[in-house]
């Protein structure tokens, strides 16, 4: 077993026995699909949008979730807000630029974000880091595009990472995580994980709980990207035949269940 | 077997093939399920209410879904902003009347809707098309109220139709849809399908899925309707007899697995 | 069996027999849970938060929720203004003080609604009615904190309630309800359900519809309490063993075939 894989074991047990609140200001198609992975996984989850107490609802959390999925003005301005106090605390911030590329708000919310919060991770699917990285990119809604997947994950990931000092996480059928000077691919997860909502933003939910009990922010990203794509082939084993409501029933009961030795077991995950 | 059914069977095929992108502009308590449903289908969801992205979001689209269940005045600007968008570049609207006639907002800006946008379908209970409608009607509530359920939905969709220049479905034990000239009845469905929340916004969303892939709006909205019932029918045999979590679950797999043959031997619709 | 178990099983059959609305004026976190729940347990949801409609949506329901998880100064105007409506309607007003204790904007609403707003329940964890009982309260997020639980709910219950002149209710592994004079203790309930989120959103939706049927508040607030406390049971048995995905699907199928004779055999509640 690689070291990689054992370090990012111990995240998630961290998560089950520090328990991490994570405060999500995110969107409200998946944000109950979010609470409960974070459950799941054995994080706490708060949600809370308002201007008035952001501030102080980041500063009980162990993370910040930033996911613009269904922003609006008076919630771009709360995420900004939560990020600049999570940066003053030292909490870290994790970014989810649902949709980036698909209008102008979206890319100027990105924009405004990744200029004025100092990010710990961001993950996205490789329209949107492509579109976060300055690249061109053809976006179809929030999902990739197809021309997009010809595009090399790793060389983006690491690239944007360096440029904005945080980790860079692009997930899809290869996840390409990097901090700039690591490189992991994993390969974990199961295509349908694509027709189910929200295992984009659960993920990204899951990586503010593993980034919650760590320091090292690319080890964080590896264990909560990881973790899904395992429950997303476990899920798919037992449930994927019967379509996607059971699929996304099995999808929580994979990341309940989840524990150290049977991810040590499973996970896939090879550093460059 | 009737042309309708074929027809509608070709519409449902046209959606995996194509995986329209629909644009809803949607509530927050069954918003989840509709993403769910549309990727069951084949569709790819998008949801977004910003007034300064949605005529971007609609520009990407294959249809906008306007559904006021948790409308307020941010929301509602952003719906006919939307719809006009829309309409300027001939993408379909359908539009769910959630509560209508349960208050004045509700009905001012249902009002406000059929004034301001050109509607390809809209889908309610009787009760909100009854009210719609202009005809006296007792509401309770968002579901269907019992002495609407006497009224002669063939008349009511088929007038509506006529009066709005586009397709009317009115969904319940028996679906009525109509283009004012055309009258649809589909008798699949399942009376569980009462006791889950968001099986009509879901039944709208996919009708968004089916008119973005035909130009014939009253096929799309038959289409959808038909998927739906069938869907419930095959979610109570499969598990209605466990409760209505499980149901749930059911329907949403049936929409998962539902192809365009099994859809011909079991869609129960006839034409006037 | 006790006079309250009786009294408990006839509030849940005059659920089924009335189908009481219930509008709910709550979070986007768990807003699809509550109406989901509200529908198994027999009644009729309604959510709707513009302060355009609240009032006139209250006038057609048979009880208001007010649930904080996700306020914002729009919604809590709602929230305030409904409850003043309720207030002259007669209608009984259930309130869920998510997260007191977590920010100060949490803390003044929850004032203000208290001192605004005549309620008729009050729901919420030991943390929460702490906080609004003024006792120091240490908060963790949403949930429940440990020290909380050393302090004595029956206590607390009865006399926040004589203070408020209302029903208190705190949920945890054991459930105190007092309306001042009477205290029951309920210790139906599985630990689970702390593992899945909107549980306690739920259990304030579901007093809800109990106390749309009855006048007596604190046997709606039995009622709905030890239901939900049932359904975790029975839903832990069914399904717990395969994870939180599982157990939440059977939650809802519990609640949804929850009868009366049921109820009365399995229901642990006793009375001081």
């Amino acid at each position: 077993m690689n070291q990689i894989i054992n370090e990012a074991a111990v995240c998630l047990s961290e998560v089950r026995a520090k328990a991490p609140l994570v405060h999500n200001i995110t969107n409200y198609v998946t944000v109950n699909d979010c609470a409960n992975a974070l459950l799941a996984l054995g994080a706490s989850p708060i949600m809370a949008d308002d201007i008035g107490e952001v501030s102080e609802i980041v500063a009980l959390s162990q993370a910040l979730v930033i996911n613009m999925g269904t922003l609006n003005q008076r919630t771009i301005n709360s995420m900004i807000a939560a990020g600049k106090a999570a940066n003053q605390l030292g909490i870290p911030v994790i970014f989810d630029p649902v949709g980036a590329g698909a209008s102008g708000l979206r890319n100027n919310t990105a924009r405004e974000i990744v200029t004025q919060v100092k990010l710990s991770v961001v993950r996205g699917n490789i329209s949107e880091i492509s579109c976060l990285a300055g690249l061109s990119s053809s976006t179809k809604g929030v999902d990739a595009g197809e021309s997009d997947a010809k595009k090399d994950g790793a060389v983006i990931a690491k690239s944007l990472a360096q440029r904005l000092g945080c980790t860079v996480a692009i997930t899809g059928a290869v996840d390409y995580i990097s901090d700039g000077a690591r490189l992991a691919k994993i390969t974990n997860g199961h295509e349908m994980l694509g027709k189910v909502t929200g295992t984009g933003c659960m993920t990204t939910s899951l990586v503010g709980a593993t980034c919650g009990v760590t320091n090292d922010y690319y080890i964080g990203a590896v264990a909560g990207v990881a973790a899904m794509g395992l429950a997303g082939e476990i899920g798919f084993v037992v449930a994927g035949a019967k379509g996607t409501g059971s699929f996304r029933v099995a999808l929580l009961d994979a990341l309940s269940k989840m524990e150290a030795e049977q991810f040590k077991r499973s996970a896939k995950i090879d550093e460059e």
